[in-house]
């Protein structure tokens, strides 16, 4: 299987992009590094990328900036670190991807528990979640020649110890974990799902 | 009960200033007609309303543009609708209207069963939906003084039967179940909550 992994330079692209490798083609997309360059806030980067890396089976995008800091500093401007980054930058790699990805193909792409379990200083996360996996439940019906999507919710990952202090009593997803939630969205016939490691 | 209604002039709006301003005092507010103009997709213009409207109890919001129309003309483009509209749109009117709101106000949002219950036509309110959802949530725990924020989520509602034929399966949301689902987050001690008449 080809798989392009959007954000492979990252904690969670760079575990999955090991694992998969080993019984698959990867290619790994970041706006810097990885095999190709591509900025998924541009819709001609996403355009060119997709070019540049030729029909794929399926895609996975671990890439979704968010402004993480005080809700007291969260404006319209803060807001649309999210906006750009995580929800639309995901969503316009499956508009634009749907053209390009092989029959029977798969988008996998990545919210996190915070849609449904907020915590303080990532509402925007929250929100660019929730977008996600609202237009992920929708383009399942919409994706034609059984073009598959799915969406990967992890809690905070158990490779950004740096993050535990801001998740109180939320159990880390293990790597292994989160590279079987992706495998299930991979490799089972699922569409329309939110896989869900809490 | 100082109330703001923003989509005041719409179906929803109407129905529910007229049931409200028996008891409450409400203010219409719509981008055309009302008692204060004012653009949702302009964070200025909801500045200029919070100055005019003055210090308030609650705000409504029952407006929420989006896309509606085939998947194969869903472009980033055409997302915009939703994303500026009823997504940032209603995210701006909580943003910024915390500054203006009295301590124990509410804020209610509307978002719709497209989040979780596709329908062909709708992902751009699948994904807005969402968002205002996963904001709703995660805004419950960092708004401060009391105040508290929900959603009402209905189906297609009774009185725009122009829509049925785009639900099918869906029994409307009666405008009694509408107006009860609001009083619910007005009159209740709610917060984050996501009120489904579905
Ligand atoms: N870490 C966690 O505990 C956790 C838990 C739940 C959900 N999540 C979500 O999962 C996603 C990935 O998390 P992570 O910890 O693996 O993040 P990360 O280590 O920061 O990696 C992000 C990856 O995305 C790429 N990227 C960022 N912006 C991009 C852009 N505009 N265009 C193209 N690529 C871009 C980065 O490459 P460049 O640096 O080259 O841009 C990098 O490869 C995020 O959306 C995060 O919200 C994380
Ligand atoms: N109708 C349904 O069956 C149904 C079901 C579930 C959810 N919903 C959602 O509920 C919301 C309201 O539905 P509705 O049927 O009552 O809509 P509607 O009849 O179209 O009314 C929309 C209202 O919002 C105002 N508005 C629109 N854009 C605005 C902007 N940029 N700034 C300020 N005001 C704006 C409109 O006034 P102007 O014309 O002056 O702009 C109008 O007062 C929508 O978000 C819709 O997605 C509807």
């Amino acid at each position: 299987m080809k798989i392009i992994i959007v954000g492979a330079t990252g904690t969670m692209g760079q575990y999955l992009s090991i694992a998969l490798e080993k019984e698959h083609e990867v290619i790994r997309v970041a706006s810097k590094g990885g095999d190709i360059a591509a900025d998924i806030t541009s819709t001609i980067s996403i355009e060119n990328m997709f070019k540049m890396a030729g029909s794929f089976d399926a895609l996975i995008s671990t890439a979704g900036p968010t402004y993480v800091g005080p809700w007291s500093k969260l404006d319209d401007t803060e807001f649309r670190k999210g906006v750009e980054g995580k929800m639309m930058g995901q969503i316009n790699l499956v508009l634009i991807g749907q053209r390009y990805i092989n029959p029977k193909g798969s988008f996998t792409l990545v919210t996190g528990a915070l849609a449904e379990e907020p915590q303080r200083n990532f509402a925007n996360a929250s929100a660019a979640n929730g977008a996600v996996e609202g237009f992920v439940r929708a383009a399942a019906i919409e994706l034609e020649n059984g073009i598959r999507i799915n969406a990967v919710s992890p809690t905070v990952i158990e490779d950004s110890p740096q993050y535990f202090p801001y998740f109180p009593g939320e159990i880390p997803t293990t790597m292994r974990e989160l590279e079987f939630a992706f495998r299930k969205s991979l490799f089972g016939a699922h569409t329309g799902q939110i896989i869900k490691t809490w």
